[in-house]
């Protein structure tokens, strides 16, 4: 027997629960520009729900002209449209708010990509008919069970303002990078909003249902708000639209290099427009060089960007990543902080020694 | 088709560094007494070795009556031990150091143990015969490669001081629970120095040698030495023994509980004769109860222990473990900081918060 080599030296999730999942996508080892599912993290609120897909059925009722009950086949006849998008944990990078935040530790890796394919929501909802009077679309999923903070059981239900519910990129997705969803991730049908945190993506949809009031279930109104202050719950406003955002995927955090070139790469993404610049600062943000986008992606997806680095004095370096959008929104060099530890988003920021 | 509960659900290593790979336990997930090598961490300074397995032959010379080249068949047929050790890393939890130190950023999972069956290296020093002068038994392993700090090429080696070498548990290794030790690990031979740092249990072994100085290969001399100070390097020392430690696996950091009973459970170990007991403390250190050890380990082993906690009180909590040793050691409340982050064995913390 000689040399093997190692078969098994792959990246892998990195585990924050086991019941229910939540599992990290090991961000700083994605080369590709879609993650397979394999690699997809995992957020999930509650065990894995009991579906009968035999007999899987998708209500659509309440604010409609005509409430109805699509079976998969008939949802899978209207034309459909395939997106990627990058979906980002309402709480990726929450381990580096300061103070600690509760909650799930997420390093920068509750982020992954892939391409979804399906019905956009606005042509179920012209087959229903919207009655004016509707408000919101409230959809739930499969998935429920109990909270430390209440004593009933309550379903993941969330709902969407009923423009964003119409925007054409909103899905009934069915396929995730060209094969039916995962179970792990929604199958067999996931809502998916592009710009939003990932909250919003509901997994295996029970039903949808129009509404002409605001939604006040616990993951709207208790979770996935915004407290700004430590003390007290006022200010509070709601987790939608994602932050502009960028994370350098190499070097590596606290890496030890020689002099000479090296590699600086990572990824930028926002909700609002696209990705307009990433800039790299090696001298605290005194100056600012801009990186160089290596893909263009999709209006829904991430960029990936890439920056040459020449060093030749030895010494210890903060290397720091500023995407700025469209949009004319930029990374903060202080990280907004919240009680609850959503939209992470200053600019992101690694060390490195550099030696001889 | 109804029903698929998750089959994948399994913690997994988490990612530090593909090449070399370096992969870190789930140590929270950690319910076993011994790790399969599937989760056992994985710390490498190189790629993986090129071995040729077919003639693998272990070479004992330098300060010895008799050098001898050992086939695999040989030392199975001398009286193998089994012994249970704890193998940690010597930057296990390095990422808690502040100020951060460079280095692979470990959480508290560079640590694993398993069962090791091989024959004392005492009993294969015993058919060379050892020189009187001879000082110090060098082990070269087959992983070589550069380093940032130096132009030519290393092989990975390091030295025991003789009585180390000689005492009866040091272990030229050929099995890990009970099966060939997966090439990852070190096969087909890797020396094993229980109590130590892992650092010392070389892998790929490719030849012994007696000397009759002092190593000072950069794996003894540069790394695994503890520099105290931040800006020079005296009052240096090798990284050799284990301190005293300890790991609280459950509840998470971070956690949101309710009032009521939690299980506080988690692990200890040392270098230092064995943990005589465990205790918690949920006062920031004002007072301590004494936590059951679950299962009686072997000498080289880590002991599970666990606690009861009872919470009547809504708020924010932090819980503290703290080990003590047989040779009276215990965890201090602040780290001993030093340049290359070895060594971390400050008292355990982790925070929740407890609700209704």
């Amino acid at each position: 027997m000689s040399n093997p080599q190692n078969p098994l030296n792959k990246p892998t999730l990195t585990t924050h629960q086991l019941h229910p999942e939540n599992k990290e996508t090991p961000i700083s080892f994605i080369d590709h520009d879609l993650i397979s599912s394999r690699l997809f993290y995992k957020r999930n609120h509650f065990s894995y729900p009991t579906l009968t897909y035999s007999n899987y059925w998708l209500p659509i009722n309440g604010m409609v002209t005509t409430p109805k009950v699509f079976s998969l086949e008939e949802i899978a006849k209207f034309p459909s449209i395939t997106t990627k998008v990058v979906m980002e944990c309402a709480g990726n990078k929450r381990s580096l708010f300061k103070p600690l935040t509760f909650g799930e530790q997420w390093g920068k890796g509750a982020i992954s990509q892939s391409v979804w394919t399906g019905v956009p929501l606005k042509t179920l909802l012209q087959a229903t008919g919207v009655h004016p009077d509707a408000k919101e679309v409230l959809v739930e999923g499969y998935d429920k069970g109990k909270r430390t903070d209440m004593t009933s059981e309550y379903p993941f239900a969330r709902s969407l303002p009923i423009d964003k519910a119409l925007h054409p990129d909103t899905l009934i997705a069915y396929e995730c990078n060209h094969e039916p969803i995962p179970f792990q991730h929604g199958f067999p049908l996931r809502l998916i909003v592009p710009n939003w945190y990932g909250m919003a993506s509901v997994k295996w949809i029970k039903q949808i249902s129009l509404i002409d009031s605001t939604f006040k279930g616990p993951y709207q109104s208790v979770d996935y708000m915004y407290y700004p202050h430590k003390q007290n719950e006022e200010d509070a406003f709601p987790v939608t639209t994602m932050n502009v955002n960028s994370t350098i995927q190499k070097p590596l955090d606290m890496d030890v290099l020689r002099t000479g070139t090296h590699l600086i790469k990572g990824i930028a993404w926002t909700g609002n427009g696209t990705i307009e610049k990433v800039e790299i600062s090696v001298d605290h943000g005194q100056s600012w060089m801009e990186a160089a986008p290596q893909l263009n992606t999709d209006k829904n997806g991430w960029v990936q960007w890439s920056f040459q680095w020449t060093v030749t004095q030895p010494g210890e370096f903060t290397i720091l990543s500023k995407a700025t959008d469209t949009a004319g929104r930029t990374q903060p060099s202080t990280p907004f902080w919240n009680q609850k530890g959503y939209g992470y988003h200053a600019i992101d920021q690694i060390s490195v020694k550099i030696e001889e």
